[in-house]
């Protein structure tokens, strides 16, 4: 790598000269303040009197724009080239602006990708500033999340209402709009929540997963409804978690043509050079991955190689395409470009000063200078334009096909088919016995019919988990209008999947599956759904040692205590078929919160007294011979145990005891219950009450109060047969009554 | 691919034709009981006279003995062949009664990869059956550890004590040797513990890395005292998960060319074909890491082409080789082989019979024949011999190097140098206020100067975690002798890496880290740590919202709660500089029970009454003013928010209450105190309680009681500056005065 100092030179000169088609402009040109150009317009391509919305053959509108596109690329004369330039620098300049006022945050990557950057908001990408919610827009995911003053730089040019210069202004500070990394849940406009690394990346499959999926199913030979890309820029951070190996492994499979992800190549990472721990061959993994792979040797002012290649990448319809942009992280700044110390810190006053000087910027912190404004300010008539066309050919669409627009017109506003609850398989305790998972699968085929938005699969565990929709294939490149999703031994990546998918639109009703305790593997992708509110399903199988052999590595023991802890995400324990039914319509409601689903491998008998009802209020009783609200105990089950925590009240029922059973499959939405309710469940004054779970006893002492006993397992599990596991462990009724006559 | 019905038909010739040097055999040849022959025994290059012990230029041993192995393989005889047939049947029988017995097991994987694993273990793989732990034994690890039966059945033929045709028969059963899936504190000669598939690749990983760093130290030009191969089986699901990319990719990085892996590359997985989901090039990606690749077409009988790729592998000394095996999942069964159907399911009687015949196999269940009992009858001398032989030429460097010899000697046994602990800092109110993180540093670095065996790093992160020995340099490729390890962005191959070092020597103690809340990326390897008794320790920073303008991507909350209810792992939290150096004093004792370290970014002050002897006790008095065990109110905080208690009681006490300050640094340790002592601590009759944590307050129910008040966050952090978002989430010493008054 070329010495700091050497880097000066030349970053020195990148201020003064560049060089377009061959000609090179000086310092002065770039200060010129021209209009924006009409041939700058129509490289939008945007066509506002199209005379045939729903046109015969209209994908290959796709191409007539691309067309258009190179056109423009290629009549683009000095006056706005030196305008590009100058957009690119109020993006490297909002960027430094907005990190020094904070004193915090990450100059860098903006510095560095602000051409890109510029080229996809300017350029490439189809939206609209003034509803950031337009259903047909494309998708943009800054996966180096850190970065994210580039994507607050860029709503704020395009004209997005969610970042005026008042909020570039309070970055990072309490109650901003522009926090310390993307999150869509406070930023309109931020389609996802990064920063934690390789997230982003697998949220843009999910995005591309979903539109591949929806335009299969909703276009028509004559109109193209779903059309939209997925962009991404990702780092070299981004790239060593195997997170992104997952997704994109995924991406590959399903030949995700309209993915197309930058790779900031700038050979540093925090700890220095990536020389020191990162020299694996990213080209040829992403081929071996089945990605086209480009790369943009000058991703600083190579502004036609990086138009070049989107164009390449468009025309590869059958791979995502990996752009690797070669970049100088904090390009601009004379002493600091090319170094870590420019990744994570505000550059200083000093330096703030040498970059200005260095790239020829005369103005004031903040300033947008009124040409590059101007310039910019097409993009809120253009995205309205943009979606009135698409709404006017939805219209059309409507008309044609009045069943497919109505099924889509839900998944784009996230409403609830009428009565699609009643679709619910119920129960009675003549129902044959049979494991949570079972039960689960019967209702996710319940809901595959009614709910048009239900898709999903499991990490190679469909006939484990017991996830498989009947009624449709497989999600595949060649199949893309099927809904169940393989998505390989890949848990990070199928969670973050997932959350894209979510996020895609609120109609679409992710799930995935594997065993509980490898929600481990996938924990990152998990807290972030929760975070993001994306309401995945997670259905979560084989939940404790009733999964018997597989043993230790295989028995999840401190996993409900993890999630019960996690805010924003409920963690559903059902006991039998009604309070699945229960679990899945909870889930369902919830879709700005994930559910995770906790089932059994083990048959269960159907309880008396279990409810739908019920594990909507998250604690309820199942069954109760005392009066008075005053039982002599209360014993307390979730899931498997449930039956457990019955049997052990018919017992003491038969001494004489009046018990009370409850059943506490959610203790988040018992919480949100009213105080009268909690208390005419768990009275205050019953101190007597007796837990059981096969899981850790950590914070079971809030249920079950001091002079309670919580039966539980705080050790790891072993591998036998189930039913011996639970004697050894003592997890049994007899265990349960000791305890009850202990505590009464 | 082709059908199952044409595979029976391969696979029924199978079991009576197989061609060795383009001759063919017929099925009686291999029912033949010949002996073993000594070129056999040659094979292994066992040179039980070797005339000079630490001979100048004792490097070429190893080429000496891979030149022995290949005139071995050219020299074997049908006879010879006939009885590798044998013993691979043998392990293939094995595993497919004991899954049978136990109606529970994965026979699909030991029936493709036996011959791998007979190669292996019996002419590759020097150890030493009567001792398990000899330190230059080579490491084998089966990635893939739900086809632990086929390690089982090898360990049994060679000889170790922990598998006896007993615990063959209790396979999966309680109490057994041998669980579900490879435990390594279950079963003596198994190295790690895997089942959580990419696990075992990233151990491996860790174990040659291990080899990698104590050869260069200890070796000398004329005497290779450490020198062996880590060998590895992994499958597609291995090779799916991403925490096996982050491994290979820095084993590639690293050059570590005595690691050898075996790609059980046979096209099926638990959901159907790998078609469905997996369609990369693993080859290419392995070469895009670094490593050198080579294809075994025929993995089913093409042994010479198994011993030629192993050869090829050693003579590849800068890289890491992997070798993909096409097997056949399931070979011999004639209706189940090369289906999902055999991966994790008994045969059944008639598939078992069906096998039997197909094989060829005339013997009862666990039946091993004379003849192969008598041929690897010989791996007890041998491998007595090969540790004898290493013995002496310990003896013999001991002699010549008396420092180093005394050093190894401590990393091979794991005890600590005498008064150790005298490094550990100590401070005092008067001692600079300073984040954890730094004083971590201190810590870590005084303690590099003492303990040989500490070695470790960031996951790019190093100057955020402050974990840089300075008195080191980098472990790289070409300076494998450093103890600074550069983990890149990839936590959780980070964790399952530090989980091979440790393991690999009693005395070894990685340490790694990242910032806590990307704990949830490496959990799976932090509980395979805990399960697996692999004392690491987990160095993990900004560890609440104290971290400030991230935001709540980077805040941990469920993360304390999470760990504390995880089995076998200490959950340190300390609030200065004597708690940091008493965390640093438990985690390093604590050499069978991970730690993790949760570690301020922010400044703290050294607080009076703080201590390495109080950490020890987990929970323990800073101040108080109360007497006789009585105090008006105990104020409880941990880490950061011990400052605040200390504040708060300051406060309380000038209004004339009697308070006590209680640090509350580990759970866990609390918790194995004596009655009396916690008695001393919290007396069951103050319930006036009140516990400050910056996190979840899940769990805080335990210490404070039901009367007691939890200050804490139940929601997502927030991006701003630290101070006020403590304000804001009321993390104050004001809201503890007021909680200590509403209990009082």
């Amino acid at each position: 790598m070329a010495s700091s100092s050497s880097l000066t030179i030349s970053q020195a000169l990148v201020g003064r000269t560049r060089t377009h088609n061959g000609s090179t402009t000086t310092h002065s040109d770039h200060l010129a303040l021209p209009g924006f150009s009409l041939s700058t317009l129509a490289g939008r391509g945007i066509k506002l009197s199209s005379p045939s919305l729903c046109p015969a053959g209209s994908r290959k509108r796709v191409n007539s724009r691309s067309a258009v596109r190179a056109a423009a690329v290629e009549t683009l004369d000095k006056t706005e080239t030196s305008l590009v330039e100058k957009s690119i620098n109020t993006i490297r300049f909002l960027a430094i602006d907005a990190v020094e006022k904070a004193n915090s945050g990450h100059p860098g990557l903006p510095m560095g990708c602000a051409p890109m950057g510029h080229i996809l908001y300017d350029e490439v990408m189809k939206y609209n500033p003034k509803n950031p919610y337009w259903f047909n827009r494309d998708r943009f995911v800054l996966s180096a999340g850190h970065g994210c003053m580039l994507q607050y730089a860029l709503l704020h040019l395009a004209g997005y209402d969610s970042v005026k210069e008042e909020d570039l202004k309070t970055f990072r500070q309490w109650g901003s709009k522009t926090p310390g990394h993307p999150e869509n849940f406070e930023t309109p406009g931020v389609e996802v929540t990064t920063g934690p690394l390789g997230q982003g990346i697998a949220n843009a499959v999910g995005l591309a997963l979903a539109e591949k999926n929806l335009a299969a199913r909703f276009n028509k030979p004559d109109c193209e409804i779903v059309d939209h890309y997925t962009y991404v820029i990702l780092g070299d951070g981004c790239q060593m978690e195997g997170i992104a190996n997952e997704a994109c492994s995924l991406a590959g499979h399903w030949g995700l043509g309209k993915l197309i992800a930058f790779y900031d190549d700038n050979h540093i990472s925090i700890d220095g050079d990536t020389e020191i721990a990162f020299t694996e061959s990213v080209d040829t993994r992403f081929e071996g991955l089945g990605w086209h792979v480009i790369w943009v040797k000058n991703g600083n002012t190579g502004y036609d190689d990086i138009r070049a290649a989107i164009e390449e990448a468009k025309a590869v319809k059958d791979k995502p395409t990996l752009i690797k942009v070669t970049t100088t992280i904090g390009y601009g700044s004379p002493n600091k470009a090319n170094s870590y110390s420019v990744h994570g810190s505000a550059l200083g006053a000093k330096e703030v000063d040498a970059t200005r000087k260095n790239l020829g910027w005369p103005y004031e912190p903040f300033h947008v200078p009124e040409d590059v404004k101007k310039h910019w300010s097409r993009h809120v008539p253009e995205g309205a334009a943009l979606e009135a066309e698409w709404n006017a050919k939805f219209a059309e669409y409507e008309k044609k096909y009045k069943e497919e627009s109505a099924e889509l017109k839900t998944l784009i506003s996230g409403e609830l088919p009428t009565g699609w609850d009643k679709a619910l398989p119920t129960y009675t305790p003549e129902s044959a016995a049979d494991a949570t998972r079972n039960l689960s699968q019967q209702c996710l085929n319940a809901l595959a019919k009614v709910l048009p938005g239900l898709l999903g699969g499991s990490a190679d565990l469909a006939s484990s988990n017991m996830t498989l929709l009947k009624m449709f294939g497989d999600f595949q490149k060649d199949t893309p209008e099927e809904r169940n999703v393989r998505f390989g031994v890949r848990e990070h990546g199928m969670g973050a999947i997932c959350n894209g998918i979510a996020l895609h639109s609120p109609g679409l009703i992710p799930y995935c599956a594997t065993f509980f305790v490898f929600t481990d593997y996938m924990r990152a992708a998990i807290r972030i759904s929760a975070l993001c509110e994306a309401g995945v399903i997670y259905v979560m199988t084989h939940d404790s040692i009733g999964l018997g052999e597989d043993g230790p590595t295989h028995q999840p023991i401190e996993h409900l205590a993890s999630f019960r802890a996690m805010p924003n995400i409920l963690m559903l324990r059902p006991a039998d078929g009604n309070e699945t039914a229960g679990a899945y319509k909870v889930a369902v409601l919830n879709r700005k919160r994930p559910s995770i689903l906790a089932l059994s491998r083990q048959k269960l008998p159907q309880l008396p007294g279990t409810s739908i009802e019920g594990v909507e209020k998250g604690g309820y009783i199942i069954s109760d011979n005392s009066s008075g609200n005053k039982p002599d105990v209360i014993l307390i089950g979730t899931g498997s145990e449930l039956e457990i925590a019955a049997k052990a009240a018919d017992e003491l029922r038969k001494e004489g005891k009046a018990v009370r059973v409850v059943s506490f499959v959610s203790w988040e939405l018992f919480d949100e219950q009213s105080d009268a309710y909690k208390e005419s469940v768990l009275p205050a004054a019953v101190s007597a009450r007796v837990s059981i779970e096969a899981g850790s006893t950590f914070g079971w002492e809030k249920i079950v109060g001091s002079k309670g006993k919580a039966i539980g397992i705080d050790r790891f599990g072993a591998s036998a047969p189930a039913g011996r596991i639970y004697k050894e462990f003592g997890i049994t009724a007899e265990a349960v009554i000791a305890a009850a006559k202990a505590v009464c």
